[in-house]
């Protein structure tokens, strides 16, 4: 191990579409490479979020050189507030990115202790072994790089999350003249994004947006109400702009909004005139054809502004006939139910709905096919590893570097926990490492497994029934109960005559087990009584009973 | 109400997509239309299926004179064991689509009591004061029927769900010309399927998808694995003609496509040799490139055999690479992480996978926005009334008939529960009967509403404490207690702590109230729980106090 090398370990993201997390390690120096979480899947009942498994980092602390961040997105930077409770390390991106982590780390109390180091494209930053070249990438919120990465066995470099938009408006380009530079030396290995490997040729531009938008607004007699993911200041700028042309002021509804605006704004990302603005109190002075309103509520969250619009439950706002709703964003899977429910109820109040099945007007962030191919013939890297992804996408786009010219002993897939080092002219495969994901349920980390979810399931799907039975062997059996009582399990008029016939059950067991031995008297309740609910009703609720021996004196 | 009238009942499938259920009536003559199932949102924990509320049906009985079955679709007949149940009258429809209703009512023990009376394309049968004429239609699964309705008050034209193939093949076409006849003599009302109102053009045809799919067949070197939904007989037609063509014979894993391609091919819908055929048993003597399977499993449910197969657990087969699967079906929005977790498990064992994303492989049974207007304009109809679909495709299906010519006042968008009567030359909404869909659980029909859900939704996401108190106030206080567990809460080990911490201040809640006064108590204990779980975990568990009361001596 005295030859020079450099181990990979990708702790997220590589097997699943979130929580994208990537360690590069040498002897001296480690640096982390974003911190995301992920929301997770429906079955996981009660889990806030989801992120990565962060002790392969906190056990290395002490050579943490760097924590690089290429963009804002909770994928990225979510799970930050978790590994800055145990580390300290200074934190490199944008000035807009960092300011989002800023917040973050404030709602979390961990503000205090923050080293932010802000950067800017073409901005080189030395990392122990590492040396770090920014490189601005177009993506679904600005401010984002791509990381070119002089290492002591060779050049890197990992994209981000990015597209290539062949037809940019300002300062929105994906810096490929940079990136090309970077690589003319030589790039050893890339890391490219694979969320969008499926879709074919190449995502549409912010421009084609912005004249969808136009065409809508043009045309549009009543109110415009715009909802979007509320980090898209690009996408914002377009609105104010458009509200501008056609004389109309911009309100806002929805606190992860406004505070983005206000971030953006101050930054000087985000440029808009008094005059184009107007506060929500403002909005009944004006004529309808005169306002836009941006609102949070793009995936139908419920407390979001949009929603309780829909359900006529906004304190300021009412949608009627006239307005025209605007979705400007794509529908996560997991939330197209409670999004078209906000739809049809917009629909039921008489607005018209505009959304991405119906119209264009949202565009993806991430690159197509045909822009990765542009991306891997810019890099022409040697080895290729694909990053964010599910396992398919990951596969797709290791053939897709093959096609590109990418040797297939050097298209290497990988997955989150198996690390990867590199020497001069070798590469080796570690053993893996642990890496599972952790879940987060209010304060609680990792606190909550599969054996507790599965309990929850159980308990969620088929409800609960406690039954309590006071014995007291000596002095002839039950001294109280049964009492049975439920949860969760039937409405309570339809179970007096099934709880009785409950009650009978156990007190038939209670008569052939002696009553000293609560044990055996607890799982024979259990079984009958599952036995009886499951042929009664076909339902197997979870079966709590309660044998409590007051001649035992044990408080 | 001397004067001719029907009256309209939508009891399903107006304003959700699922559950059609919609009652026809005049003073004399009740029959239904339909009566499907809807599966539930995934919030409405252990719930299996949702029913309409057939009261309406059941009260009204003893006029019932038919129930007319569109086709054969859960969404159509699903709900029928739980009428069948309560009412006898005889069922309408296709001999393919009554063999499916043998089958389910059979497994609901209900089939001695059934009268089936199969009906043919053009066929009229005469229920009361009706008079129904049976349209063939194209759709996703065989034998479907719209309905041409004599009334006391004119025609009517119910298109169930359709499509309309412009180049269908041998018998898969919708009878226009059928149509256009009954329509020749005025139809005062069309009741026409809204799903797809929002696709543009025509829906893909099955030419075109047996072209897509016979061009993989063609390709593929290795075993072919096919999965759809497993009542589509007429592409299980195509794939059994692709493998005689090329060589291959065809296997079958899984009940329901097993035994829907039985009765398929006793009624002579079905048409394949036994040297087409191949018993799974004897896979292994052929070499792969001789084979396709047809398995269940397109929505990634977890015990089909796809799924089986993906996670290697099904007794007779293995995916290996070579393997192409090809999922031909759409992905139920609900279903999307189940089915990508199949698919990704696929790539991981070597298997090419191909979806409706990345092919045309597979295509809506539903007409799209052209086949609407076609319907439109076949029947011509006075008034019209959108049928399947949430609000909004009602209301866009509203605006495509007035397109078509439908003077907007007789276009009527209704809601489930909403009657309507039409007279000869008025119409008049009546008031709302009680519509609400019924949750079923196990053998449970309405004994789990919105109270129950709720008490599920919070013991599936935060989990439950039950605290256990035995005091007997004469003897001085507590006799044994607290005692607390837990279910669903947090891992054993990190669990002690926290139980002992509460203990504490279960003791303090005590010695501040007077024991004799348990309701107090408990609310007290529950209280200060809640308050602590919250502070401390930043949870909310449903917390049970049980505080018995040993000297009070209730059974």
């Amino acid at each position: 191990m005295n030859k020079p090398h450099v181990t990979l370990t990708p702790l997220g993201g590589l097997g699943e579409i979130g929580m994208n997390c990537m360690a590069l390690e040498t002897p001296d120096s480690l640096v982390l490479i974003d911190c995301g979480l992920m929301f997770p899947d429906d079955y996981l009942l009660g889990v806030d979020v989801v992120i990565p498994c962060l002790d392969f980092i906190i056990e290395r602390q002490d050579k943490l050189k760097g924590i690089v961040l290429t963009h804002g997105h909770e994928d990225h930077i979510g799970a930050l507030p978790w590994l800055m409770k145990q580390v300290r390390a200074p934190l490199f991106s944008s000035e807009f990115t960092l300011a989002l982590v800023r917040r973050k780390l404030e709602e979390h109390g961990l503000a205090d202790t923050l080293d932010l180091r802000p950067v800017k494209g073409r901005d080189k930053v030395s990392l122990g072994e590492f040396t770090f070249h920014f490189f601005r990438v177009c993506h679904s919120i600005i401010e984002g790089f791509g990381l070119g990465i002089e290492t002591p066995v060779g050049r890197i470099f990992h994209t981000g999350d990015f597209k290539i938009d062949r037809n940019p408006m300002d300062g929105h380009a994906t810096d490929l003249e940079g990136i090309r530079q970077f690589a003319s030396q030589g790039v050893k290995l890339l890391f490219s994004d694979s969320t969008n490997v499926e879709r074919d040729g190449f995502a549409l531009t912010e421009r084609e947006i912005k004249a969808s938008l136009n065409d809508i607004v043009k045309k549009a007699k009543g109110r415009i109400l715009v909802t979007l993911f509320s980090s898209h200041i690009q996408r914002i700028q377009e609105i104010f702009d458009l509200a501008r042309e056609y004389g109309r002021k911009v309100a806002i509804s929805g606190k992860s909004i406004a505070s983005n605006i206000e971030i953006a704004r101050e930054l000087g990302h985000l440029h808009f005139s008094q005059d184009n603005y107007c506060e929500l109190e403002d909005l009944p002075g004006l004529d309808d054809s005169k306002v836009v309103l941006i609102l949070t509520g793009s995936q139908g969250e419920p407390l979001s502004a949009l929603s309780r619009l829909s359900r006529g439950e906004h304190r300021q706002l009412n949608v009627h006939k006239g307005d025209t709703v605007i979705m400007s964003s794509r529908f996560i899977p997991g939330n197209t139910k409670a999004i078209t429910k906000v739809i049809n109820d917009l629909y039921r109040l008489g607005a018209e709905v505009l959304y991405k099945k119906v119209q264009a007007i949202h565009a993806s962030g991430h690159a197509h096919k045909e822009e990765l191919r542009i991306m891997l013939e810019t890099v022409s890297p040697k080895f290729f590893i694909p990053v964010h992804g599910e396992y398919r996408h990951l596969l797709k786009h290791a053939d897709l570097a093959q096609e590109c010219g990418v040797a297939p002993e050097r298209t290497i897939i990988l997955e989150d926990g198996h690390p990867i080092t590199f020497f001069k002219d070798s590469i080796r495969l570690e053993e893996t490492i642990r890496a599972e994901s952790l879940l987060v349920d209010g304060k609680g980390v990792g606190d909550v497994g599969q054996t507790v979810i599965k309990e929850r399931q159980i308990l969620g799907g088929e409800g609960l029934v406690i039954v309590v039975l006071v014995v007291d062997p000596g002095r002839g059996g039950i001294v109280l109960g049964p009492q049975i009582l439920s949860k969760g399990f039937i409405f309570e008029q339809h179970l007096s005559h099934v709880l009785e016939d409950a009650k009978e059950i156990v007190l038939d067991v209670f008569e052939n087990i002696d009553p000293r031995d609560t044990r055996k008297l607890k799982e024979r309740i259990r079984s009958s009584l599952r036995r009886f609910f499951k042929k009664l009703l076909g339902r197997d609720p979870v079966v709590v009973p309660l044998v409590i021996d007051i001649s035992k004196d044990e408080k």
